[in-house]
């Protein structure tokens, strides 16, 4: 999948290594699900470790239900500092009796092995949720893991929280501020209950820039509006998705306290490490095919594109036509019509892109004649662009989505057992 | 399918020709796909004609697309009088440049063909969106659909009316009205787009009760709401989506014209057999193979239980599960976390049931240990009931949905061609 650029930044190898004195680890400690067959063969437990105490900032799920870790976690960043980062896969410590005392544990116990303050530990958990979680692998396990931590484990550590995940997800970006190269790499897991509402998804991000954890948590709450909050794969919102990120210092810049021009080329390149992430995420949802980006423009407000523009990537029909290659014109507008916001259907104009082309399949709200050739070459690619311009006002968004396709069915059909 | 029955009220043979005087014809009057080659082997032009003029009431999508019959119908109901419907499938007649001149043909060329006022005829259409409706079938076919009307005519005129539902859908009921036996029957299409805002299909429903135009307005608004509003198949509120009923007066009882015992009377009758219609909607979901039903009690307000049972009836997640049957408790209580409504989920108590029995899955919140053979027993059925308890206060509601299985996707995949 090509990488999107916006503004100056140079993408850089790695993931939550790139960023100088960050190790990181993974390792299958035998997570098993309780009451099924499944073994997991593949890396369950990661940590992630800075030399030394960094800013941290995070952004949670807004599901009223939580997960044990978010609670936790929650509370350990209340100072907005943290030095660890304990996650694990295929269990997700969620709607049980003793997660919070687990999520705890979990803290404690990468505490103790590092010899750093528990509150100082970020935990995450992804996997089934509404199951006990067997702390013993993990007690075991964290010798080990702690043992072979290493500043280029990211490898190991990205394949330890995927779940349903095809690929690993992993980037990172190099930037310059007050004269100092600084990094950022971050490492995300999707790929099902994905839903534009807060974090969506686990994504871990470290940088060696000195950021103040308030400058930090400004930048990560505003980058997560445009970027991991409008991916949607399935519309379902999680209950344990959190995005954090820790800022060491280790490049030697004047650490960043206001909003000034070293803040935006900060910002910028958080935004092109989470664009790209969530663009990932979306390409790799559950069962996926095919990448949707839909942009409208031309909306009385940003909001209001928005609204219109995640209408359009969480219809089932839109997504299941994208999957047909299937360039059915009257469901585009379908979708934007039921969007809860207000503006004249009759000014709208549709059209499909990508490497291909473009095709407009509609203009003023009707449908116009179009070569059905021609949209399907443009649908056969693997990156599809819904445009739509509604002619009222300069608001535009981007949101991102997938097809819906008989392996999503198949995934969710026998996830557990 | 079991019917349910609330009241008293009496389940008899037949749909919209049950009730005295009302004749119904459908014919294949030979509509095609612009630009596709599938030919429609089955009738796509039906018409219901009442002896007399009757009272009419309707009820219309909330898509701020609407297909041109919706606009023209509208206009002709204002007098809240009708005597006919004329209705295609195949083709939508919506975002197109003369969708409405052409509704208004369908209406004029039935008037004439009937020797009604044209201001008399309800006008509907279902099918692919964005293709100018070709009117020469239609108009060719009008003479042969009108001299084929009979008292019994109901099951050619139900063909007419469907696309990707696999089986006709209509019923009637009895009840009485100041000692006089009143008859009620409907039809009603599937089985996409199909998503609780507004009527979300196309429902016909014909009465020889003697109802005044408000009241008749004022029991389907109000019915509607418990009923089809509470039914969800795949999040797509239609365009095109209408359900309308006439009130002919040929029972004979006294005009109802009061919210006294009689018009209770009549609106439970019309509960009845809507509430089936709307569950055998979401029976015959596209490519569903289960009904799910979600029971919400102990909410705060009947509202926010309808928000909660809705978030779980549309859970992608949620409903590939259920096709799955494998009960994935903590699925629930996510989809009941993400609701855009205020409550305590750690009072929450789910449950799954259904003709094998029922299985507690969790309490308080948190997923209880459960026998995963007799929930899977309990998942096998036909018809799954998905049991919430808030205990926070009275509000209940019921909602319907269906499984998300591969054959929504092939459907949906390559609809048009």
């Amino acid at each position: 999948m090509e990488l999107k650029k916006i503004g100056d930044v140079k993408f850089v190898e790695g993931g939550v290594c790139a960023a100088k004195g960050f190790k990181a680890n993974g390792i299958q400690c035998g997570l098993v699900h309780a009451g099924a067959s499944l073994t997991v063969k593949k890396n369950d437990l990661a940590m992630i470790v800075a030399d030394d105490e960094c800013s941290a900032a995070a952004v949670y799920t807004t599901n009223k239900v939580k997960g044990a870790p978010i609670i936790v976690t929650k509370k350990h960043l209340e100072n907005g500092k943290a030095r660890a980062v304990i996650v694990n896969s295929v269990n997700a410590n969620t709607c049980n009796a003793d997660g919070v005392k687990k999520a705890e544990m979990m803290c404690s116990l990468t505490a103790e092995a590092l010899g750093i303050d528990e509150n100082d530990v970020i935990v995450a958990s992804t996997g089934v949720i509404g199951q006990p979680l067997p702390i013993e692998p993990i007690a075991n396990g964290i010798p080990a893991l702690v043992e072979g931590l290493t500043y280029d484990g990211n490898p190991r550590a990205v394949e330890a929280i995927m779940t349903t995940d095809t690929m690993p997800k992993e980037i990172a970006v190099e930037f310059t501020l007050g004269g100092k190269t600084c990094t950022m790499g971050g490492m995300l897991k999707g790929s099902g209950m994905i839903h534009p509402n807060m974090a969506t998804t686990l994504t871990f991000i470290t940088t060696d820039a000195a950021v103040s954890p308030e400058l930090l948590q400004r930048a990560l709450s505003d980058v997560v509006k445009v970027t991991l909050n409008r991916v949607s794969v399935d519309g379902d919102t999680s209950t344990n998705d959190m995005v954090c990120v820790m800022a060491s210092g280790a490049a030697g810049n004047k650490e960043l306290t206001a909003e000034n021009k070293d803040f935006d080329v900060f910002v910028n390149a958080l935004y092109n490490l989470m664009l790209n992430l969530a663009r990932m995420m979306a390409r790799d949802g559950e069962g996926a095919t095919k990448l949707i980006e839909c942009r409208v423009s031309g909306a009385v407000s940003e909001k209001s594109a928005e609204i219109i523009a995640k209408s359009v990537i969480t219809s089932s029909l839109l997504k299941s036509m994208i999957f047909g290659e299937d360039a059915n014109a009257g469901r585009i507008y379908c979708a934007i019509g039921y969007a809860d916001v207000d503006f004249d259907i009759n000014k709208a104009d549709i059209a499909v892109a990508s490497v291909a082309g473009k095709v407009i399949l509609g203009e003023n709200g009707c449908v116009v004649p179009f070569s059905e050739e021609e949209a399907k070459k443009v649908l056969e690619a693997e990156e599809i662009q819904i445009l739509v311009s509604l002619g009222e006002g300069t608001g535009s968004a981007v949101c991102w989505g997938c097809d819906l396709t008989y392996d999503y069915v198949k995934i969710n059909g026998d996830y557990r057992s």
